[in-house]
């Protein structure tokens, strides 16, 4: 993430990656403040054994963008919203990539980490028979979840 | 895609794994006006060994959204440019997903869909070594013509 | 509607319901959490009795869209207000659907919830003389209020 | 609809009336050139026997909410496509009506009038049972046609 | 004003016509709730010797346009901040009238009544030469407070 | 005007005050290029024996709010349509001034002019009955323009 | 800064200046309560041995803008958040200026103001070779904190 | 700049050099495509002896903000008007940037490409006397222009 500030939201991503024993590094690296770190981090994440990294940040967010630049393992985007657009302005910077370099972008805020973490997981699901059934019962849990809310409103 | 007309965006997807080789279906399947046929597509996706779905959709842009939450696939999302409002409606659509159902956003029209075929390369990267090497000829290649046309300004 | 975090939106139109009697029911049915529920219920509602369809959601929200997909019943959206874009995303998800399927969308939360009470009681006086007329007379106290409230600026 | 220019648009509408062979008068009423033509249009309808009004404007669009505010036939307002700002403010203007007055709204422009005929039809559904199974046809047709677009992209 | 809550940004307007003693009436007049009302108001208004009509309303705000479209006494509208889209709807609603029928729209929320006060001042003072040595004063006091505060910064 | 580029936009309101015999200046005064310029004109504008100033901007459109800023006569701000934002841009920065010094907005672009110069004949109706009259005539005719135009859709 | 209110912001600005030891003026020069002293201030800058002017605004937020149409020193303008539109519209007014006078627009609200700050410096900079220095040691400060608070997360 | 196709935007800033005499570099470099370039030509440029950097990009436009927080010279950004979005998202991207590393933004386009060539002049009109005369005596071409255009229009 770009700043400890994004923490709140971006715990939400690590929140899933727990919930399934996912193994992860947690770090700031910010785009503007530490561009060379941001970049060594980029350049070595695969040979390093990473699968996937989770890029958020808001306003001017740069940092997802600038670390798909640098990798081409699947990078994905969270924009977190910003005290004054609300977000927008992290989410264009996201996602409006140009083509060549992708970074595959969530919703703003707390459901976008969440879902940066589940995307994580899809990716990996590829190879991983066990985290697909996982996962294929979670979203079976998650129904359930929600056929129950509807019975309460009873 | 979620109508013929998007063909003339997404073929920049067709495009980009054609360049790999890389084996792909193209179908037309409308979230609003072939709803069962989606789900039926969706469903049975990964069964029929489809590693990831490219979704690309415009205005009300529900495609992308509505596969993701019928399989545990990665999803990736392409607004396409909308006539009204230039794809705003459709980028909204699609990347504002709620919590527990992820969609890989790309940027609006063309470049998103070009992106979308990256980055599901990028997906397959991690269990193909030879397609990593690939795609970082692809992006040195990338450098090349941007220091090239850098030069042929003066 | 898509979550029960949107009844407290959405109860604005039980509550018109409730003050003409007339019947219904309110489900938590999520297009992305439960989509084969959510198809179930949009394929049987006719043949159920239904007349008209309320469906409130938020963020990009496939809903009313989805269900009006897979019904020729008359299908109500309702854009509940979202976290970070203030329903901008909910309203356009909802409203800009293509040619073929249409969702009527009532304004951005409780407004717009209580409005698509009232709009389906409305589709209900084509084949209801009595209801016309309670409409009309809720329309007469409406008035009677709005000139109250005027004359207590005084 | 509020201008002859609108007519370009609106006759999506009454294409697809003409298509079901349902009657249907077409006029320019203006709320803001004809404001009286246009209560006097509104508070008569229902005993002329008109079940339902399809109101298109653009900009300003007054047209839709001013008709709402003097029958209780149900009004379904389509934002015509505005020459600055896209039907932005069109859309804006006919959704976010206050609590107590409804209209219908559907998308912007051409598709959103296709889709108030098709609407218009919906509602008409609930005395008609033999509307309901033409507009069921309708959608078969629909689902066909966009099953055939795939099979030609090969 | 089109409803009670919106006195409270209203009653700016009210509060610069009492400090100069301009006599005026409030009134709640809907478009919505009390169209016939609003259309009598509007038509007789000149005829009682009313020369400027301020109208505020939020959200669809008709009001403005809807006078204006009754009179060619000189309108000036105020958009009122709405609860989900902060007053946009209502300015684009307010100020996008088409040819023909002018709105003089002023700024969003309570600084727009002010000015919606200050403007119907200045519009007096083209038959009013003392009015306009008291909005002389007025404005240098203004600019007196602001050099004042400028001072107090140190 | 801001530039002679604008006058595509701005001869609207100089057909209508030439539709109406009403004497007028018209003048390109830049808020950037020739700041001394606009408050020279603003300042001496009263004593000059003009009673009302029209002024249309694009972009970061400064003269209308620069022009008030500098006389207490009305003035009538139109938003011309920029190049990249459709004069967007152009509205907020006309419309949003502060408490204090007011702008008569009119909407963006042509519509906007011609309403400028109907509003200004408005204002100059209230003290001279001749062109009430004349004005009401004019409305009755945009009246029977669109009655027309209604007609001739069968 | 355009008003008092506007000190919460700029006082960003003035804590960088403070904290390099570079000396400033701060004012409250209101573009549309006291233009004259705004023209005064501009054109006397340069004479008086100013060497940047930071000018913070919000609304219809002229002041950055007017001020550089009155000096050829560089200008650096705050869009201050505003109270109804998060400072959108604050950003457009100050940004989109027409060709020919420039002003260097910081992001919306504090950030922008503390940005103000240093690009001032960041200007001097190219005449002072002790401040380039010390502005790079501000960066690799910042660089720690952010390392900093990264190891903080574990 | 981002791309060669940002070319016919920016050369409006090389025109402006090129008319003040002005010697300067002009460069494609990628934010996204040559990022090591882009890292290396910022961190050489203050001893290379570049005083300026003036950088244009369109969409997630990063090269503004990436050169700058790795120099600690001026750099002005560019928004080039993008195919979808018309600039806004480039706009956001560059103007939004966090606290500590500023980006001095100009309007989008053409018109902020010139913009940006003045600017740079104006930063180097502190330390150069003549530049300063030659720049106001732009100024007053610029206003003489103005002011001819006003007499054309009679």
């Amino acid at each position: 993430m770009g700043s400890k500030s994004d923490w709140e939201t971006m715990k939400r991503a690590a929140d899933v990656l727990d919930l399934f024993g996912m193994p992860y590094e947690k770090k700031v690296v910010s785009a503007h403040r530490t561009p060379d770190l941001m970049f060594k981090f980029a350049e070595e994440a695969r040979a390093r054994g990473i699968q996937v990294i989770i890029a958020g940040a808001g306003g001017a967010a740069h940092l997802p963008g600038m670390i798909a630049a640098k990798t081409t393992l699947p990078v994905i985007g969270v924009p977190v919203k910003s005290r004054t657009l609300n977000g927008v302005d992290s989410l264009l910077s996201i996602v409006q990539m140009p083509g060549g370099v992708p970074v595959a972008t969530m919703s703003i805020g707390e459901a976008g980490a969440q879902n940066a973490g589940l995307y994580a997981l899809q990716i990996l699901t590829l190879s991983d028979e066990a985290l697909t059934q996982r996962l294929e019962k979670f979203r079976e849990e998650q129904a359930r979840i929600a056929i129950e809310s509807s019975d309460q409103l009873d």
